[in-house]
């Protein structure tokens, strides 16, 4: 059983606001991330399937289909994209990366199965590294 | 006579879109990056001085000197920012880091000499490097 | 559940000395890290805490918080300081970096609860990058 | 107890090619990289040894021991090869980093009783990034 | 007048082997490098152009452009592909790095009017870093 | 003609003091790093040699002869060392990163034609990144 991490990136944009905050917590929350009109970041995403390496191909995850998933699920709707106005997730929702981190997973999991039918590899964990200093990690 | 530079970083968004242009054209020249509520980047900042080294202090650069311009006229207005509704240079022009590099080299310039009246050591170098993939350099 | 991980760094020096070792035994244990003045790194200090998100501020960790507990208590300890000179817990144990980990959970933990009083997040993991080629990791 | 990570690396050259595949499966399966004349990479090996710490040497691992471990068992026959031809294990499997990892471990399982006839540290991870984007992990 | 850098990446195999030579000053000059079946490496490749930045577009390259160039003359060459055997201009001559950056920048220079027919922005330097300690340039 | 850069790396320990300053000049030009004890960093030395590509070898540099002159009169001198007190070009100058390269350069000079007899390569710059964010480049 091996796990094997893909790595991908997407420039996004996000500004973090909770509605049900006062002004004064807003900004004692998130201080400059609250900048009305937002702010952005490079975010790197890595993926980690885990499962058994397949004798004949000598490979435990096939990585065409695995980016296939990640680029239709995922980078498609992140790519360029201002969070809190262009993702669904964060209509209601406030865009910090670990609520990203959890709505990757949430999307992921939800067509897993159609990628990978005979259920192995398993999805393990999903990583994101928001700027050199902050790292969000949901191991499943 | 030595070079010294000095890295900093800022996350801002930016939406890349000129008015001058259809909205054909938009998609044409800037594609994705013409997506309307914008998108952003942990941008990284290197500036570089040149000058002699001090025979006292063995130093080139005050780089706290350099740190306190770079960051009252350069990072205090781009960090966590919307560049094209925050920072005055990008009310009319599209703040690709073409532009960006020339902005923050115009604000450097105005006020380098307040910050090293004896006139070295001298601006040599702007780079930004947006993502990865992507360096933009002027030499002054 | 997630796992935020904030990095920070520290230069230092140290000196690979142990006084109960003889001169033979010091050099052939620690090698050159033995020379009698000391050399020094850029340390890179990972430091992991672990919680559930935070539903109305979508954060698993105050980082202000989580940053002010390690600048007070590791970071202004250890900056351009010799381990061996500057810092109590060096005074009788060689401060490798397994030693150095090992101190700087100490202090966390002894302090955590002052940061963290509800109790979450819990502190997880401690990492120190010594050079590119030198990982030590302390799972709590 | 401590986890200490050492990173080596190798440049290597390696075809991905099943005989038990027909060509069209070789070419879906491998893709570009089932070229018949091979291509290569920059293989960066990490190897986490697992332990307590000596309360006199401060050290969970003898580095210069795992050192010439990994460097006479491993590095010697990769480094600087193509690992179809020049590698026994790949003889007849596919050299894919999973089953590198596979038989990069087993060799250091092989001889670290030799190295650390004492039972600690033990092996406890290895872990190669094949490109920037491909990371392969085994825990043992 | 800028600078702009794009940064592609390929890996590829390569033998250091000069048929000029006898196996001993094979053996000298190359070391392992002259291992019969060859060895490889991810090769890091950053192409820089010079130009003005366009009033309106505010883009000193078109990356697209750029890409499509670097993409069908080298890439689609160089990916997943033996040097020595893949690429005609290695048929007999040794694909070292530094001849490999100028085969590459022929192939730029020949198709680099058809790509950018205004003569704006000029092609200005080639850089390929083959490891992480090994960096070849040349500046035209 | 092509610039062939090989990067090295050496930790070491500094103290930046200049006798002929008052405490309060100290303080105030150098900081943290007037620390008594000293403090330390990787550094990061990058080389570049500047020359023609031999046609039958298909190379400007023979690294192997800048690896033993790098060797033999920068590292063996800086490696694991207190540059105060182990290195005699700073007996009486402050070691700075600027006087390090220089001190470096002028080693390297004087030890060049024993290298490299013919007169090609030539030594064209030295650089050393001291910490991530802070360089220093001497080109000759």
């Amino acid at each position: 059983m091996i796990d094997v991490t893909r790595k991908y990136d997407f420039s996004a944009s996000h500004r973090l606001h909770c509605a049900a905050f006062t002004e004064a917590e807003n900004n004692e929350v998130f201080g400059k991330c609250n900048n009305p009109f937002g702010h952005g970041h490079n975010y790197e995403l890595f993926v980690t399937a885990h499962g058994p390496v397949d004798p004949r191909s000598g490979q435990a995850v096939d990585a065409a289909v695995l980016d296939r998933l990640v680029s239709k699920f995922v980078l498609d709707a992140y790519r360029h994209k201002n969070m809190n106005l262009d993702i669904p997730e964060f209509a209601a929702t406030v865009p910090t990366t670990e609520n990203v981190v959890n709505a990757i997973a949430q999307r992921l999991k939800e067509h897993w199965a159609e990628a990978f039918p005979s259920g192995v590899p398993s999805l393990r964990k999903i990583l994101i590294r928001e700027t050199d200093r902050n790292i969000f990690e949901l191991i499943l």
